[in-house]
């Protein structure tokens, strides 16, 4: 018989699949944000405007170490550091890890690379991009930095317990690729609170899950 | 007697005084997308709110070549120019210009950095900061990077004539620092269309200018 956690698993799995999106929450005592998560496989205008009506805060392009690898790109905090000018800019927030933002990109197939059209465009093409035979090549032929889509690193779970981490282990134990988009939910001036996320969660039929429950997969 | 433009003119310094937004909308032919302002010197969360919900796109903190100066950052194709992993990406949008971000921000006094509240905190101190006496020193101490509040540098409406160079040298006429407040406007889907962006503007008595009034002032 399937636990209640394997029956939700088959669920988030067949809605991301679905180009549904799922609720995430990191911890108590951490962020305390929750994201609204796509499949970036699945990603369409509509999706990208849903994350900016809906949710609100930084549409970001989520990855894992590999996938950073294949496109030749680090943390921007390691190309900080190598500069005496920007180094000191390096700092842990107050929650504790160091960001896990790379680059910021547009496809040279956008006009100014924003709008839901052109954000999706981007986002889509770095998933496929994941899949052709020359990622390092094909990246810099077809993309272009400084532009509006943040990509995210992931570090691991053993590392770092973000959102990041957080959505590329999930993938990653679904069996997708590890090629996620997410973005915070805001609130009037604050984050969204926990109780508020779980409540957009259930009147939308939106998943909603913890990081304690993303972990507990693991152990 | 005083010209239209010249009434035009006081009305967009007292609004932009009184902490309400204006619209600017660059040229046919350019990106043809309409930008929500605000001064720098003005932002509190609800503007933030504002922009996040009415315009849409990203909101990002605009300077001058001299305040860029001050705080020691340079544009970020300068940064990627020097990396030889990232040279190639750096590239000229389909409307022609280099893009004019520097460095993406939080100040250390936030939590995550994304919400009302916090991106409202990060503008507000990287504003007072240019009338700091030690900016560049300040700057390190009281921020880091990467965060989310990108920075854009003007290079002047001689070199690039986007609303990162409009709005700053509209700023300096208006005899107000070069401490602005921007983001695009959106639409389902595409851009707000520089029609709908007039309607916006009248509906809710925010001013509208186009590029090219303000070219104008410099002629």
């Amino acid at each position: 018989m399937k636990s209640t956690m394997d029956v939700k698993i088959d669920l988030i799995r067949s809605d991301l699949l679905k180009g549904k999106p799922i609720i995430v929450y990191d911890f108590d005592g951490r962020e305390e944000e929750a994201d609204m998560v796509f499949y970036a496989g699945t990603i369409n205008w509509e999706s990208i405007n849903t994350l900016r009506t809906h949710a609100g805060g930084l549409i970001c392009y989520v990855i894992g170490r590999n996938e950073a690898e294949k496109l030749g790109i680090d943390l921007m905090v390691d190309l900080l550091r190598e500069n005496n000018k920007y180094s000191h800019l390096v700092k842990r927030p107050k929650y504790g890890d160091y960001p896990s933002f790379s680059l910021w990109v547009n496809s040279v197939n956008v006009k100014t690379g924003i709008n839901d059209i052109d954000r999706a465009t981007t986002i889509k093409e770095l998933h496929n991009l994941l899949e052709s035979e020359d990622p390092y090549d094909l990246f810099r032929q077809n993309f272009y930095s400084p532009g509006h889509v943040p990509i995210l690193i992931s570090r691991g779970l053993k590392e770092r317990r973000g959102h990041t981490e957080l959505v590329t282990s999930l993938a990653e134990f679904l069996g997708l690729k590890r090629s996620m988009v997410i973005a915070e939910m805001l609130d009037y001036g604050k984050s969204l609170s926990k109780e508020k996320a779980i409540e957009y969660a259930n009147s939308n039929n939106y998943i909603f899950v913890e990081g304690k429950e993303i972990l507990g997969l693991f152990e």
